[in-house]
C-alpha cells in the first residue's frame, strides 16, 4: 500500500491505546505512560473494557464505541484478540495500527494464521499495520512516543529502524547515554504490513531526517526495497547492518562449473547497486552515521592525517592499508608552505607528524594548509594527551576554524580522563570526533564509498529499452529437467540464457569422435 | 646486559632525578611532583647546581657529590648534557638510569653519535639505561611513579610497554577513565640498552604481572625478543600491537620465481612462533588482556551463546563464522535439560535464546546447564535491556553463580544508561564484559588462538639435534656473486641450499640442446 495513511501512523491527532492500564510494569501501562510524558498534543483515548478512566483519560470499552475520527490505534492485547479489534478499526476507518502484541508468525503454524487473517482485513479495509511484535514508534522531535521504551531518546536527524526489537532496545539505551539524537525510531517486528521499503520511502520524504539506518536481518519485499533504496540514497545516507552474514543462511548450491554465490553476496552486490553502505558491527553503524550527518561528502580518498604523535599516524596509516589506500602524498607546495613555521623535525610526509609539544596554533597553520590544497580531500586531527599539550585548546581552536566551513574534518583525541571535555566541545560544535585512529579512518573510507556507490547509482540506466522476447515454454521445460536430476548441465543452462534472450556461444552434444566431427564441419570448422 | 641491574631500576631504594626543578610546567618539576605524590618510600635526592633545595629535598650540585649509594638516576637535562651525567652515574656504580632527555637519534646524525657515546659509556660501567627520549616508567603497586606522566593509574595486573611516547599517555589517560589497573607501565623510547626482550623477561618473572601488553613499532634484538617471547608466553599471555603492517615497511624484494614475503608477515609468523597474540587495534589490545588476566584459558573453541534476543545472537554466530568457527550444536542431553525449564519457543539451538522475558533464574539455570557439559568451552551471555528484563538482578545473580568458579564466561550486557550499573558489579566482580557481541567474541577467539599458539610451541624442537655442515666458503662466494647482480638465479639459490647441508633436487645449467643431452644421460635419464 505503499505511502498511503502512513502519515496518519506517523503524524496522528487521536490514538486509541487498546490494551491500555494504569498497573505498574504491563506494557499497557507503559504506552499510556510514554504518550503521556512524551507529551503527546492530539487526543488520548485508552480501551479497556474494566475502566471508566485510565490516567485520567475518559476510557472506551471498545474501539467501536469511540467517537471522534482515529488516526492510530495502538493495540497490546493478547494476539488472539487482535483480529476483532483490527476489524473494528477498519469500520471505524482508523489510519493505522501499531501491533505490540507478540505471539504470531514466530511461534508456529497456529501464529501464523492469526497474522494471515489480520493481513487480509487490514489490506481489504487501507488500515496499515506496524508490527506485530514489535516495540513501537518514537519521533521525538514531534513529541510522539507510541512504544513501551524505558525512555525516549533526545531529538536528532538519524532515523532508526530496526527487525529486532532486541537490537532496538539496545540501541535506545545507548542512545540515552551518548546523548545521540533521533528523528525517527521504529521498530518493525514480523512487518505484516509496514516493512524497509515503506520506511525508506516514507523517511526519505521527511526532511528532519539526515541519515537511515537500517538493522535488518531478512528483506520480505526485496523488489520494494531496492526501488525505494535507490531513489533514497540520492537523497540522504542510507546505512544497513545486515545480519546473518555467516553460511547458516547461505546454501551453496552446486553445479558442475562450481558452487552458486553466497547469499549473503548477493546482499552485498545489491546494497552496493542500491548506492547503499553496508557495516559489520553497530559500533561502525553509528560512527559513519555520525560522520555523515555532519560532514559533507569528500570528493575521493584522499586523506591527510595531522598529528602530535608518530605511533598513532602509523596506526591510522595501517588501517588505511587495510582499505587498499594509503595516505596521499603532499604536494612539494605543502611541505614548502609546512616547512616555514613547523619545526625543522616534522615528518615531511603525511601522516603530517607535528611533533609532541604542538601547540594550538601549529595544530591550526597545518589544517587551514590542507584545507586550501585541491589534491586533499579529507582531513583527520589526532591528538595524544603528551606532557606538553593542551588537549582542550586545540579543541577550541578547531571549533572556531571550523566554523561555517562545510570540510570533510574529523578528529582522534586519544585517550579518557583528560580529553573528555575536549571531546565533549568537539560534539557539540558538531565536529565527528572518535575514540582510536582505526575508528577514524574507517568511518572517512565508509563516506568514500557512499559517494562511490552513489556514482554507480547515477551510472547505471534505470530500465531497460528494448523489450526482451522470452520463450517461457522451453525455460519451464529445463527447468523441469533440472529439477528431476541434481545440477543443470552445461548445455541445458545455455539453453536457458538463449530462452531469455541472451547471446551464447553455440554448444552442441557430441556422443562420438564422428558426431563431432560432422558437428565440426557443419560449423565450419577445419 | 639481560636482567642486571634492571632490579634497580625497578624496585629502587635511592633516586636522584637529574634536572629536577619546583618550576610548573617543567619536566624537572613534574618528575620530582610525581614521585612524591606517588608515595616513594625510599630516598630521593634532586641534583640541579643552582637550588639548595628543591620540594624540600636536600639538593645536590652533580651526581658525583650524592653521599649513598644510589640505585636510580632520572636525567631530563638537555642530551648535550647527559653523556658527562652517565659518566658520572657509572663512576658512582648507580644501577640504571632513566633518560627522559630527547634529541637522539630520531633528530638525526648529530643525535646519534650522542646515544652512541652514551652506548659505551654506560655498557663499560654495567649501567642501565631506559630510553633516551621516554616518558619514565610507572610501578602502581610499588607507589613508584618516575615518570612526567600526569597522573598514576591504579595497581592492577596488566604490564604494558610501548615504544610510543604519543600510544603510552594516551592508554594512561583511557586507564584512568576507564580504572584500568596495572602492574608496570613503561616508556621504552629509543631503546639505547632496554629493549622489549629484557622487558618481557623481567617482567615474566614478576607475579605481579598477569599479562603482558606490547606496543612495537620495530624490533631492534628479533633474537633476544623471540627468545624471552618463548619462555615467557607459557607462563603469561604476551598480547603485542605491531604498528606499521603496511608496505611503507615491507620492501618486496624481486627475484626470478616472484616476490618475496612482505615484511609485516615475517611478524606475524615470528609471533605465532613465540606463542605471542597479535592485535590490530589497541581496543582488541585491551578487551583480550582483559579476558585472559581474569579467565581460565577456554579448552578449545566450541562457545555457547546464551542470549534475552535474537539480533545479538545472529552478530555472535557471524563473528564466530568471520573468524571460521560456528557456535557449538547442542548435544540432545542439553536439549532435553533445558526443555524442562525454558518457555516452549526457546531456540532449541545454539545461539541459545531464552527469549525476551528471560528472567535471572532462567539465565543462571541455562548457564549451569553448559558448564556442566564437556563439549562447551566457553559461555558468551547477551543481554539487551528490553521491557522485562532486569539488567541489574541477572549481574547480580550471575556474580554470585561464578564466585570461586574459574570458567570461561563472558558477558556483553548491550546499551548504556539502564545497563551501567550491572556492567560495574561485573566489572567488580571481574567477569569479563563487553559493549558488543562482536568484541566479546572477538576477544574469546584471541584467547583460543592463545592456547593454539602455547600447544605449538610446545611441539617445536626447541634444539636441533644434530650438528649442520656449512661450507662458509662456498656460501660467501654465491652471496658475493648475488650482490654484484640483480638477483640470484634459480641453480645458485639451490647451490646455497647445499652449503648449508639442505638436500636439493640436482640441476644443472645446459646451454646447448646437445648440452642438455649430455647432462641427461649422465643423470641416467632417458
Amino acid at each position: 500500500m505503499g505511502q498511503y495513511n502512513l502519515d496518519r501512523i506517523f503524524k496522528p491527532q487521536h490514538i486509541a491505546v487498546v490494551g491500555a492500564s494504569e498497573k505498574a510494569g504491563t506494557i499497557g501501562n507503559a504506552l499510556m505512560q510514554n504518550l503521556i510524558d512524551g507529551g503527546f498534543s492530539g487526543k488520548l483515548s485508552p480501551v479497556n473494557p474494566k475502566h471508566k478512566t485510565i490516567h485520567g483519560y475518559d476510557t472506551f470499552k471498545s474501539v467501536s464505541l469511540l467517537q471522534t475520527k482515529l488516526d492510530l490505534a495502538i493495540i497490546a492485547t493478547p494476539i488472539n484478540t487482535v483480529i476483532d479489534i483490527v476489524s473494528e478499526c477498519v469500520e471505524k476507518k482508523v489510519g493505522g495500527a501499531i501491533i505490540i502484541s507478540a505471539g504470531g508468525k514466530e511461534i508456529g503454524e497456529k501464529g501464523k494464521e492469526i497474522e494471515e487473517k489480520i493481513q487480509q482485513i487490514a489490506y481489504a479495509g487501507g488500515l496499515r499495520i506496524v508490527g506485530p511484535n514489535c516495540m513501537g514508534i518514537i519521533r521525538p522531535g514531534a513529541k510522539l512516543n507510541a512504544s513501551f521504551a524505558s525512555e525516549m531518546p533526545t531529538a536528532g536527524n538519524l532515523a532508526f529502524v530496526s527487525q529486532s526489537g532486541a537490537i532496538c532496545t539496545a540501541i535506545l539505551d545507548m542512545a540515552l547515554k551518548d546523548n545521540i539524537g533521533f528523528s525517527h525510531f521504529v521498530s518493525t517486528g514480523s512487518m505484516l504490513d509496514v516493512d524497509f521499503g515503506d520506511m525508506i520511502d516514507y523517511i526519505g520524504n521527511d526532511p528532519s531526517a539526515k541519515s537511515i539506518l537500517l538493522y535488518i536481518e531478512s528483506l520480505t519485499n526485496f523488489r520494494k526495497f531496492m526501488s525505494a533504496a535507490r531513489s533514497v540514497s540520492r537523497v540522504k545516507p542510507i546505512i544497513v547492518l545486515k545480519s546473518g552474514r555467516s553460511p547458516a543462511g547461505a546454501k551453496a548450491a552446486a553445479s558442475h562449473t562450481g558452487a552458486m554465490a553466497g547469499e549473503d553476496s548477493v546482499y552485498d552486490a545489491a546494497f552496493k547497486r542500491a548506492g547503499i553502505v553496508r557495516v559489520d558491527t553497530i559500533e561502525e553503524l553509528f560512527d559513519c552515521a555520525e560522520l555523515m550527518s555532519k560532514q559533507p561528502r569528500p570528493r575521493g580518498p584522499r586523506l591527510a592525517i595531522v598529528t602530535n604523535g608518530g605511533g598513532p599516524g602509523v596506526m591510522a596509516t595501517d588501517t588505511l592499508a587495510k582499505y587498499g589506500q594509503v595516505p596521499v602524498p603532499l604536494d612539494p607546495e605543502i611541505i614548502q608552505a609546512l616547512d616555514l613555521f613547523l619545526p625543522p623535525f616534522w615528518s615531511r610526509n603525511n601522516p603530517i607528524d607535528i611533533l609532541g609539544d604542538a601547540s594550538p596554533e601549529r595544530f591550526a597553520q597545518t589544517i587551514e594548509i590542507c584545507f586550501n590544497s585541491k589534491n586533499i580531500d579529507g582531513v583527520l586531527v589526532i591528538l595524544a594527551p603528551q606532557a606538553l599539550t593542551a588537549p582542550i585548546s586545540v579543541a577550541q581552536t578547531l571549533v572556531s576554524t571550523m566554523k561555517g566551513r562545510p570540510y570533510p574534518l574529523f578528529t582522534c583525541w586519544m585517550g579518557g580522563k583528560t580529553i573528555a571535555p575536549a571531546v565533549e566541545l568537539l560534539n557539540e560544535a558538531g565536529i565527528p570526533t572518535y575514540d582510536t585512529p582505526e575508528r577514524a579512518v574507517r568511518a572517512f573510507l565508509y563516506m568514500v564509498e557512499y559517494s562511490k556507490n552513489l556514482e554507480t547509482l547515477l551510472e547505471i540506466p534505470p530500465k531497460l529499452t528494448r523489450q526482451i522476447m522470452v520463450n517461457q515454454d522451453k525455460a519451464g521445460r529445463l527447468i523441469t529437467n533440472a529439477a528431476a536430476g541434481e545440477f543443470m548441465p552445461e548445455s541445458d543452462s545455455k539453453e536457458m540464457l538463449t530462452a531469455y534472450g541472451l547471446p551464447v556461444i553455440r554448444t552442441e552434444i557430441a556422443k562420438t569422435e564422428a558426431d563431432a566431427s560432422n558437428i565440426g564441419k557443419e560449423m565450419g570448422l577445419r
